[in-house]
């Protein structure tokens, strides 16, 4: 497969372990692929990758390795490796999109750079250099940029991946690490998605998370005790989890995206529900993004599309529970509910099935209200560079 | 490496999803290897493995493939692998022990199988035959039976594993898997084991398992949340985390061990105390081996070593919280505290950090006391076949 080999610079000098290399953008070796696939025409989310992928690895008495981009292929490892055996695996979602101009486009990229650091922290990986890892990412989407789709709501997915290489037993911090970069091309997540509402179980005796776990991590370790429950759940007809945590129904995240709820005030104005980042959700990117975008029309700094101008969105980061969601619903107050994600971007929610009952959603027919609509449309308008907002946007120079 | 290939059976026909293969011992490929290692005087755990490693991988078409004994060596995977990403990671820890007659032995080895079964349903692998497995993992330590050491105290620590290979990104559980089982020589775990008592530092800041969560399976997923803890509790001088859950300080395990305290009573007797099996602890081998032979003695159907025939000793499967093994030691009655696991067999704990203090236990300078010691002893003697005891020591007929 391989014809190119470019070595850009010559290890750094070691001497000992007080000189580990750092994660060296500077030192990229990249390996063309010979031939090049076809792009896939209606791909399934995460099947197909593109034709390339970044690797480096770390050891504990050289540090990181010069980082190489090369064709894609397995990885071939012990088979007592920490990430088989007690998973210090971490991971991101990011996409790249392309711009008006055909450019390839990243959005907020250095959020997760930030938050891959930290989740390396937490499973006590080796740190590295962010940036470096950035200027790789960039350079990779550019080297398969023809992979990213131009069709509306397509684009090429990202999971930068960390993984623990230690090959021993003992149960102890990986010393070791593999870093890697794959892609692939995506449509829309969900079949459903921007249509029909997706239709939610919610769960509270499988628990996804809790205080003091990792949930407010991006583990990979987060999503393997959902697989169950998932199926389970699918077998009832229902897409994904809504996991709740507590006595109190409290709602943390729905499948693997942030939830939201939107409750009409006796004022006029919406209120706009999430949970809080109490550690047992994830910071999600999207979720960031929605919130400041609302704020930011609330405070009339922009106008979010087919909202009036007037509108006023008061966000709320608190506890929200099922009752509550319940009553609101009940009283003809919920006027939408959906979930956000790199993956899905803004997703309406059908209706969440508690207690035996099925709490319908005014999404469920519709799909995404008024607010849910101007937040996917003002998202993709700013990822895909058709709307420039505060640097959000980021073109893929390399 | 290869020199003997012997394929013991054809594969099943197959016809569609519905004649699925099972896994079957019949079909075992043996390929030996061609240079065989030499034995490690005084290895660390987990870090020397054996020469051979047992494979056989499930895809969502076919089954179970033939089993495969071979050199040990790397696996090759997908990046996108579920393993990696998501984690659906299982395994279990047994050993293998010398017999008086050299003949290797397992200790209640179906046990193992059972609960490996569990911990794959519990993360939606594949189903397999236990049967299969474990007439396949004596097949293997038959091939390595040199491995086995005859020192007393060590034994050839066995690791079934199972991991989640589909190779897509979308969240959802993994529809084929590889199962292995690698094997390493050991000697005692803690090198202060069956000496000075462990250290060990009380945390419940950081949660290992909660009620609805996965503590109560061996999945490699509830390892790695530990490590960074465990890392800055090695930092205080403190050999491994007792994790506590919830505002009640409840004791739940000891590192990756299960934990037990000894209290006097009024009458003379003995109170044995050890968490109940509520989901958030592993249920351990160890463990139930303990509770039936402190049993057995108080029946009178049993003396352990070194116990008064005569001595009662009631074991209490319950909640057991800080406060109170902190009030049995102000009052002088906690007598033991002692951790047990596959691997470190019984090992005393010294002392327990909480709340900025030091927990002195009775065993800080001892080490194990009676209770400890006639576990450890009985123990060990049934695993290593010099005392027969219920058919719990299994000889490696192959």
């Amino acid at each position: 497969m391989a014809i190119e080999k470019t070595p850009l610079a010559a290890p750094l000098a070691m001497n000992g372990s007080a000189h580990l290399a750092e994660l060296d953008a500077s030192r990229l070796v990249v390996t063309l692929a010979k031939t090049l696939q076809p792009l896939p025409e209606n791909p399934h989310f995460g099947e197909i990758k593109t034709d390339h992928m970044l690797m480096a690895t770390y050891e504990p008495k050289t540090g990181w390795s010069a980082p190489e981009i090369k064709p894609y292929g397995p990885i071939s490892l012990d088979p007592a490796s920490s990430c088989f055996q007690y998973c210090p695996n971490v991971f991101e979602g990011m996409k790249a999109y392309r711009g008006p101009n055909g450019e390839p486009r990243l959005f907020r990229p250095k959020l997760n750079m930030e938050r891959l650091a930290r989740s390396a922290e937490r499973v006590a990986l080796p740190p590295f250099d962010t940036n470096a890892v950035l200027t790789l990412i960039k350079r990779l989407v550019a080297i398969d940029a023809r992979w990213i789709p131009t069709k509306p709501g397509h684009s090429l997915y990202i999971r930068p991946t960390i993984i623990g290489t230690r090959a021993a037993l003992g149960v102890a911090a990986s010393d070791s690490a593999m870093l890697y970069v794959i892609m692939t091309p995506t449509g829309p997540y969900f079949n459903t998605a921007n249509a029909k509402g997706i239709p939610l179980l919610a769960v509270g005796t499988t628990v996804r998370s809790w205080p003091g776990g990792t949930g407010g991590h991006k583990l990979g370790l987060n999503y393997a005790p959902g697989f169950l429950p998932q199926r389970l759940a699918a077998e009832q007809g229902y897409s994904q989890i809504l996991w709740l945590l507590g006595d109190d129904h409290k709602i943390t995240e729905a499948g693997a995206m942030n939830f939201f709820a939107v409750v009409a005030r006796d004022d006029g104005d919406l209120d706009v529900v999430t949970p809080p980042l109490d550690g047992t959700i994830l910071p999600g990117l999207t979720r960031l993004s929605c919130l400041a975008l609302l704020d930011a029309h609330t405070a009339r700094r922009t106008v979010l599309p087919g909202l009036r101008p007037a509108l006023r969105l008061h966000t709320h980061e608190r506890a929200l529970t099922m009752p509550e969601l319940a009553a609101w619903s009940a009283e003809g107050k919920l006027l939408e509910a959906f979930c956000v994600g790199t993956a899905v971007a803004v997703a309406p929610v059908g209706r969440i099935g508690w207690e035996g009952k099925d709490l319908v959603m005014p999404s469920e027919e519709t799909g995404l209200g008024e607010v849910g609509k101007a937040l996917l449309e003002r998202v993709l308008d700013i990822q895909t560079g058709r709307v420039e907002w505060e640097g959000w946007s980021v073109v893929c120079e390399v």
